[in-house]
């Protein structure tokens, strides 16, 4: 037989020792936060303790966004049939593409284009921005990261860009998104503000995370609103219901303040 | 057409202004961590800090167990035949079952039981226990929650016990599946120590989740486990290699602690 | 190392040389049509040719029902996020369960139950029925297999049942699933026509499938219908638009005939 | 409300009527092999005899390929764990993709760029294949559907081009296959033979179908096999075994043949 010996170096098992990337799992409960350990499982390092709290943030912030996003729709319709919930979670994680959810990559990757174009080109923020986004309307393309059909000053991008300039982490990123905004609102008969796609790409390029982990971002995040769903459809609602996308009624807890 | 309106409890979307539980989610931004905004979801108010901090504690637990369970290994299969994450995520999460990572709702039952059995009956813990042990034992059936083919003291189990205690959470569940291993060790010929799946469970039972819910936990934990593992696949690894399920070698970060 | 390997009585793979449960894939080929070919891996014997048309039947009878299943509905949610096709495809699967093409499982259950009461008791198939349907009553649970919400008469559950005739293959589950109907109908106040899930369970019966592979008739059947429906998303749709689960209408080929 | 009316053009549901592009559903059974059933749903047309058996025989072509390849052992991963059958099929779904059965959609885009480019600049087959072959060399890339790491006169491939013969369906696109593989046996150092991809992909283009529908028939095609080794994965092995991707034999039924 060929030697199928392979390498892994994220996580070490050993008889009553688990370690992730060097630190012991049981020396990290108690002392790292959720946010904290997936920093570092993904990025091979402990985060400082702002980051930490950044993390933290965005993961809250897209927690949940009600029963309209496609992702929850396709988590409760497998619910509604009897799915076991984890069939309905991964109905919900494959109704997360590039239309829903996908703009966080595509985000990151204009940044960092806009970035580049600025360093290699010594060109100034505004006009690398300029370059990049006439690009794109040339070619006949939206800007990912930037427009919502239902928000026009996004809560959750404002604090996030709030919150990196509190912990210290806004730099370069957060200049080119709020350049880009600026540019689009001057150019565009509509208001494209950015979203919270864009917000997290921003902040997640500040803390140097590649592009292709953008989504992944949305995903985990998002997990624990579509068992929330789940478990909705499975208690409040009959089987094989037809599932309206629109006609929903709020009825839970009225608004209140964390005190 | 019939009307097909529906009620929803969780999240109200507004234009600019989007609440969870009637929780503003920019307020809970920067104010609550993600575990305490998965509790808030998931239950519908806000956690004491302590429970806050157990909740973190259970999800870090829980993160990653390397490559040899069969979430991680569906996922990395799906991965090296060149599936997006999201179909990679789904293929993990659709290998979390009854066998895997499925433990933790059956060992809530056994738990619930033994507390409705000691209450109902007047009997003792020790009573109670023995008399539930017993009847897994009469239908040739292993208690869940208990022993682990590679850790004879899961240092995961071991902290979680601690950090109930020390977050005051610890009651009569920890007692029962406290009292449940010294049963089962008088009375078995091999160590059944409580694994991961049965602190977790305990803690649960602590507080006060739905049996249901208890895969959940196990399920939002592992997520940024597997993106690890898909990541390292995607970029380590030749597509289409012969994933052997026990020759790897961990060739990571050396043993290091939380400074 | 212990000694991992296993052993699989299916397909045998040799350079140059696939057979399954022993025939060589290329003499298969243009000799089986691909419902007999479904026969043999399943069952691991060739039908007889009347069998193979009555798969076929099967399979066709559930190849569609429209946009209005639970299981077109994901499968288009997903692919109006931008899915591949084998996302949504596989959404489509996970929203196949009990409450939705689950029947068939169930039905054959009862069907088997029904005989077992019948030689056991030596009763008639009436009283077999009458028992083994009281006991559903006395449950409040209904006869899985019987009743549609649109169909009084399911065109395909009557085709199927003509078609077992004409292929020889009905035989006593036929007629239980026939006494059923009349027991039903004589003793509910509301129609409960065998359906299409009834009428493949009876048939699957006559064939001598396990219950247990009941349901995946008609994963395999519905397969081709929810491939249509996905790609009609993809070119006809506009990405993430609110998909409603009534109000669409039917603009295709109008009726025809097969000359 | 705004209008969510929407328009399909598949199916047509009507009490007691069901049509798939104009044909009701009970006169295609007993009329119909599923094969031309899927023909017709996927082209909205009926096919011819011949064509039918050509569907026919590349489904039966790709039904199974023994337990080696991902999409199996992610199933059978899944069922290991406990998995309802539904979610072991997704599983193996999500695990085909462009490594694994995802040629068939590249092979038929260079069959028909290598068409366009013969009508297109006049050229003969020959040039023509030299032309888009060196292309794909120049850019370091493989030729997709030709070659495989078993296989070197893949029987699949054989019967699939002698039946496109007897089916009187073969064309161009036959022609421009057999080219490419003698200028890639001209060429190269190693055989390169067309492989079952790459006849799917040549029978395809020669009945007109999409590229886009190309690996839709390889899924069509195996899910029956998917099915039939997650039932032996769930009938003879025990439950989170260590599944070795190498170090199985067969012990299945001794070579014969139809008679």
């Amino acid at each position: 037989m060929t030697d199928l010996t392979w390498q892994t170096a994220i996580t070490k098992v050993e008889p009553n020792k688990i370690s992730v990337h060097g630190y012991r799992i049981d020396e990290m409960m108690g002392k790292l936060s959720f946010s904290q350990a997936i920093y570092l499982i993904l990025k091979g390092e402990l985060p400082t303790e702002k980051v930490g709290k950044m993390i933290d943030a965005m993961l809250v912030s897209s927690i949940d966004h009600g029963v309209s996003p496609p992702s929850t729709l396709a988590a409760i319709t497998a619910a509604s049939t009897g799915s076991a919930m984890n069939g309905a979670l991964a109905c919900g994680i494959l109704a997360i593409n590039k239309f829903h959810g996908g703009a966080v990559e595509g985000c990151m990757n204009v940044l960092k284009k806009i970035a580049a174009v600025k360093n290699e080109r010594s060109l100034s923020i505004e006009k690398s921005v300029e370059s990049v986004v006439n690009d794109f309307r040339n070619k006949k393309k939206r800007v990912p990261g930037f427009g919502h059909r239902l928000h026009s000053k996004d809560p959750r991008s404002i604090k996030l860009f709030k919150l990196a300039h509190e912990y210290e982490i806004a730099g370069e990123y957060v200049d080119i998104a709020k350049t880009i905004e600026v540019y689009l609102e001057k150019t565009s008969n509509r208001s494209l503000p950015i979203n919270v796609d864009g917000a997290l790409a921003t902040v997640l390029c500040e803390l140097d995370f590649q592009p292709s982990l953008g989504n992944v971002f949305f995903i985990m995040a998002r997990i624990p609103g579509l068992v929330a769903h789940v478990v909705e459809e499975q208690t409040r609602q009959k089987p094989m219901r037809k599932i309206h996308p629109t006609a929903y009624e709020y009825d839970g807890k009225s608004q209140r303040t964390i005190t």
